[in-house]
């Protein structure tokens, strides 16, 4: 495993030019409130975090985070910074263009922030420079696309935003920035509604519940992910 | 309720300037493969069909739908015509600002077709017009988003494009259009990849099950979908 | 004849590669008033109703209709919904680029509107597609570049907007959205000058004579245009 | 009169706090063939010509010109520089915009090109610049809009490009770069096309007569032009 | 020499297909205040000059020149045109693309403005264009890049905008233009600052000693810029 | 000193309610080769080694960094990646206007690397936001704008990119990552020319004398950035 920043250009030129080159993994995180007790980086350190553990297993090459992403429904509380649409797919549409001119052949976005138009930006992206580029092997995912496969069974079917499984993974990575505990929250929006104001609905920033959580919970929660990522990148 | 583009200047503005002026409409259809056996027009005949039904029972007023969407998975089928993320979202957002502009207070935006990047840029133009407006009441649905409910219940889980429950809807609103019956394609797409080819995955265009439709259960569905409309305006 | 949207796939496919692919065409409407007598769809109506007429004389495959497009005179008159030139200009252009993957050899682009730089988006798209492919045989016209060569003949020289020619027409095709008549109106702009309040030049919104109209000019009128457009598709 | 550039800005300020500040006039050129015999610079000469003697007349403030704009179909002979709608556009906006901040109340656009495409970018421009800044008096045209006037009087009616008018007023104003004398051309463009290769209808780059030109000719054109605008300017 | 806009598209086809065809020189001016004693075209007055003088030595060919470039540091005083980065990256990107399509092989934009974001706009539009043409040789470049090289030997070191030099090169090239004389001004910007309102820093909107000026020094400066730029384009 | 990503929403908001909000620094990196000596991530690793050392000494709220940069010179290089100007404008822009909505004051954009058109991005989007918000204060520039008022002193005149300059510091933040030495290279570029081929022109990647570097002056540097930074940002 290596960081992309940390090798020689001509490290990195040995590395691309291997018989099978790496898959390059490029986190996407966000600037986003998570409550009260968990931190604005919260989206950032989980996959950041299961990827060193993978790379711990595997031989993949990390490129430098994107610690930016858009956040509609929490842009309006303290601390959270949302980019436009436009400006999320350009940024990641120009990086993977330059991965791809440098010879990747296997690309995974992976984004700790799961929101819908953030994702939209990530796969628009990846769709256009994919369809230039069609021998090109893609992935992009959440990790909460992994991690919420497992809502309805250990944990409850609703729990999202700082709740249970964002709270327990955070106290098994970051303890130290864990403030507390968050009161189990699970807002109503009203449905299909595209609203200005959707922090009204849920004030406390949480939808699940933050108080369920523990660091044993967050352990097995991150082995999962970084065991689904494995198997995922070793179809690839 | 009333077609928009059937009023003149002066019934419009008498129209808009009522004590409670009515909700604005804006239908969304798309043209997309749909198996063998569906038009391309699928997924604008829907709503159009909802729509007119809604309003015999509610006074809405219905904007010109916008018959082109944008497609990923099935845009290399013949007959599938997709436009680009920021063409729709520049397109929706003119709209909406128009008919804000025009004194429209609330608006919903429903589409037939329910892709993922599609409802995007539909919500982040509407993002946009509510946060600059924020007393604007707007709704964002696909008709997809009440039907898929019944999934699991009635209807295979899984059930989707072209399957069970569109075929049947379409069996009930232009019979005449159905060819024969699609055969049943579950397609495994590889866990999210973004593909150049997503149609080697389901070579039929089918994502279901459309040997099991009638048009009883599609009248039903049809049903269904204006029952859950009118109950969300009411609620307006 | 055909509507795209009520083919199926493999009908779609089957006719695009016949021998001699049909000619599509691609109807542009305009939401627009039209004095208080004409319905704001009247730049819709006409060129769906001439359309459908050619239809049953040609073998041609209609795309689905724009409903939307530019309308700066009109644009603070109740009911007109004027998107942006570029919205225009990229929603033709994108519709265009599919036909023309789709296998589109010959195609037409019938506008009901034929305001200035509503004519200019759609021909600057269609300059820009046919560059990229210079094969393609491409057709820009709105039904009323047709019309007005009759203007000074049986029609007064300067009829226009909502006037003689486009009342009768409107009084054939949808008789019963005619409110009333309009009353002759012949403004004078200040020559050359670009206005953020042209309405005031004009406050029926009218442009001609419309207390002239009778429906058997419509009809002669929507005939003529039928025949021209019969033509001009012949020597394609 | 002034010459914008040729202004100090301190001279400039006076000038714009006076009572009744200057008409600002913007002149818009072309690099465009104009057959064997004109040069490229042709539509630039013509209005920079016309202001000039304008300024004589009147009190105007001449800005520096923009020599490049947008020409469809000449723009595959050589020598022709046409820029994209687009840059056209957002370029004369970010001038009209820039005129409007320094406190210009009155503004012309004069262009020597009268292509529709590029007289839209102009247009459109100045439009959203009006739209925003209500007060504003600002008139677009082209001088070809005053010169086509005399077409079907003592001009042939389709005189155009490169041809009498055009030839002559070349003669009268840059005899040195009148190279010999064009044929007379009337080229048939098939009707409403978007052509590829619209050069292949008139070889000679000349649609008109440019072999009935003279310099006396072009002399009162000129002439006329100045009148009209003067008129129009008074008027403002 | 030639002028662009002075040829017809057969001289200009003729002097094109030269074995060896000539270098274009695209001029960029600038209107931007330049202190109470110099016109607001002084940044266009200097680049013309030197290519008039230039061209009396090498066969060139001019195009016609840009007249508004971006300024910052002076946005807020009378007079100053500035626009936007993407517009005069797209109007330079657009000329560079049609001089390339009409088979220039060498090609220099001379600026006359020397701001950094001006230059920089310039610079990422000749490297857009020159990556996909590699063969093409483009040189960007202000006059006062070569000026500057003096500063520090016969004027001081920080001497700049409407300063000693850009006085006397001015008094050189329209001397009835200069009115008056600048007084010495050294301005201190905070550093590194972006500032809202740099005017403030500088009010006499000078940075150098336009006393010193004298025009034997200008006919000494423009000299020293023409043989240089001679050398450059022999060594091209 | 905070990290921004490290507080919770509270945190946040607290932090930004003190009477004199802390100033908020965003660093801004660049994936870039440095010779076969140095990282990739060089330009990222210097500002966040200064940054973290001055929030040692002062009240700054870091702000994730932007690891993404504009590299023309080292493009086609291994391992560079190079994301377009308006990629950078765009992201810059959205995260400083973020920053304002949540009540920033004072704000530093502090980029590690300095090639022009990349500072020219920062600088135009922070140019933007400062002038729709003239209160702002807001500081851009590369830590070498600092370490090169050195250069001509204790190191050579024209010390560059991976030279000792930056070796040095290197050497001293993350001296594992340092391979080798790389050896003294000057390239000579021709004279303002676009090339889309610069490495011809160092095919080594390096401008300077790494040869000469070490960590002790790694460590001077360092500091040396540091104190003045602190310098700065007192007087702001």
């Amino acid at each position: 495993m290596k960081y992309f920043d940390e090798l020689t250009m001509i490290e990195f030129d040995d590395y691309m030019k291997k018989t099978t080159p790496p898959v390059v993994v490029v986190p996407i995180g966000a600037v986003e409130e998570h409550g009260a007790h968990l931190p604005l980086g919260t989206d950032t350190f989980q996959p950041l975090y299961v990827i060193e553990k993978l790379a711990e297993r595997m031989d993949i090459l990390v490129a430098p985070p994107v610690y930016y992403g858009l956040c509609n429904s929490t842009r309006n509380f303290p601390g959270t910074i949302s980019i436009r649409f436009e400006t999320l797919y350009n940024l990641v549409l120009d990086i993977l263009k330059e991965l791809v001119r440098h010879g990747a052949k296997r690309i995974v976005v992976l984004s700790g922030h799961a929101g819908r138009p953030h994702m939209a930006a990530l796969k628009e992206a990846a769709q256009d420079v994919v369809r230039a580029e069609p021998e090109l092997k893609l992935m992009v995912l959440s990790d909460y696309d992994i991690v919420y496969e497992l809502c309805g069974q250990e944990f409850e079917p609703d729990d999202g935003h700082a709740g249970d499984i964002e709270t327990s993974r955070i106290m098994a990575i970051r303890p130290e920035l864990v403030k507390g505990s968050g009161e189990r929250s699970k807002p109503e929006f009203p449905p299909f509604r595209i609203l200005a104001h959707p922090e009204k609905y849920f004030p406390s920033g949480i939808m699940g519940d933050p108080s369920a959580a523990n660091a044993q919970k967050g352990i097995k929660l991150n082995d999962y992910v970084v065991d689904q990522l494995e198997r995922l990148l070793s179809d690839f």
